[in-house]
């Protein structure tokens, strides 16, 4: 059964639209095995065309109704779309979640539209890390849009969406949700902030509170805008394409898609090395013994510094 | 010149109150040499038993003026207290910097208080992995009280000064200030909030702010609670230090502080841990080979996974 491992025909045949060879190598990625970095490093050089835009905000703000948009808007112009569900609080993954299915069903006959759920693997680096390889593999494979949806808001996801090309982070009208937002750490994050749910009361203040907070920030060349819509029927939709397709444009002409590109890829590379590190350590020092130097060191019984010689000790590379 | 580096005649000058002594103590533990961990491994069995204090707000906020404050009281029950003061947008560093001194100028002739600063020395890891090592020196050494006041609110100061067993967030009245605090992920770190410059106009609504901010988020055992003062004239310093105490019974009883401290001696191991390893690879690797292969993973000529590969190789480790 080569055929289900084999980078070298799972590659062709997932650029050939071949979904269930995209959902093995996907797998393959995001477990971190050895055989990752071989695919990773494939398809690379076809990559840096896809566009990403992260989506993050607090549960039920409506992020998957504006997926939902985002995918419908796009797919007028490019013949393929990837979304990439980030959940980390979950256990469950894989592409056939019926979660997805259900909230993105308006594209579920689109054969154009590839959906895939990432869930917490428990696996050391975790979806943090995971995230922006898969998102790698998807741009190597040859989506031209990919976007990334965070379920909720935590230190994860945050940082997950606010990698994107574009983020956009969507807040409900009311007072409390302008705060939550600010305290989540989304507006130091945000390339567009959209007030969705704009047909309840309170969206005057929510806009106000919004450009309030963010101009008491560091002010940068862009401008966040504010977009207030109503998914649900499309209110406000256009405005909001208007406003990604403006930040693509001041991206590229301000130099801040290339910088911002580069960046992420540095920071790839130091996340590789270091979990593979890590990854070597872990395996190098039985379970048992790694959670009984754990139990010693947070008893006081062993000093942290002793125990991390020694778990260097383990790997065979002697402490400097 | 033995006597300048051998940490066997160092540690026991410094527990006897030679400030020289403990000051290359701290140096060589901030820059993290090979015998930084030796002497942290052998101090360590005396320690565990400094209070810390951690105290972080905006620029010009009153930290200072607080930290004098807070040494003032704990002088009336301790014979020893150290001042951490972290800057990592400063290139300078020592504990004779002038600032400190005169920042702290009530206390330059009391030889109990021990003052140094900590700036970013731009070595790997960074001030934020070198602080809790300085600290964990200090405690050592015999210091009961330690105070950690970090002279902004970047990420890693945030993280420092909420490391402590109680962290004060100093704010001023208005409503741009409290809001500042939660886009820096104040809220989330502070045990005590204080409400410094209370003499001047919009307390009442700054402690409003707060307390609804507070309530917004996840509820715990412990309820920060909000208190004004004016350090420059001691108003409402006696209710902060009520408050810090309740604050320290609250760990005590709770199981709280040892819950606190079990968790960052194994956040410390695994701190110790990635930095000896990433040095090594650093080590390992020509500097001007790093640079190289950084600039070609930014241009997009190699791919971070194989450059990572690369970089493990030349740590002898092999990639699985």
């Amino acid at each position: 059964m080569a055929r289900l491992s084999d980078p070298a025909i799972l590659i062709p045949d997932a650029r050939a639209g071949d979904r269930r060879a995209l959902g093995r190598l996907i797998t393959i990625v995001e477990n971190g095995d050895g055989i990752a970095s071989d695919i990773l490093a494939e398809v690379f050089p076809a990559g840096g065309q896809a566009w990403t835009t992260g989506l993050t905000g607090a549960p039920g703000a409506g992020k998957s109704t504006i997926t939902s948009r985002l995918i419908a808007a796009a797919r007028e112009s490019v013949d393929e779309m990837a979304v990439v569900a980030v959940d980390p609080s979950s256990p469950f993954s894989g592409g056939a979640v019926l979660g997805d299915r259900v909230r993105m069903q308006d594209h579920i006959d689109d054969h154009g539209v590839y959906i895939r759920s990432m869930a917490s693997r428990g696996h050391l680096g975790g979806i943090a890390a995971a995230t922006p390889r898969v998102v790698a593999l998807l741009d190597g494979i040859g989506f031209p849009e990919i976007a990334i949806e965070t379920v909720g808001v935590g230190q994860a996801e945050v940082e997950i969406a606010g990698n994107a090309d574009t983020t956009l982070v969507v807040v409900n009208p009311g007072w409390g949700d302008s705060v939550q937002a600010a305290k989540a750490g989304l507006l130091e994050i945000g390339d567009i902030f959209v007030v969705n749910k704009a047909d309840r009361p309170g969206v005057g203040e929510t806009v106000r509170d919004l450009t309030q907070m963010l101009e008491l920030g560091e002010q940068s060349e862009w401008s966040p805008p504010i977009v207030p819509t109503v998914a649900s029927t499309g209110e406000g939709v256009d405005e909001l394409w208007r406003a990604i397709a403006e930040h693509r444009v001041f991206l590229k002409t301000s130099g801040r898609l290339d910088e911002l590109r580069s960046r992420r890829l540095v920071a790839e590379m130091e996340s590789a090395l270091m979990t593979s590190l890590r990854d070597q350590v872990r395996s190098s020092v039985p379970a048992g013994e790694w959670a009984e130097l754990t139990r010693r060191v947070a008893g006081r019984s062993v000093d942290p510094w002793s125990a991390a010689t020694q778990l260097l000790g383990a790997l065979g590379v002697a402490s400097e």
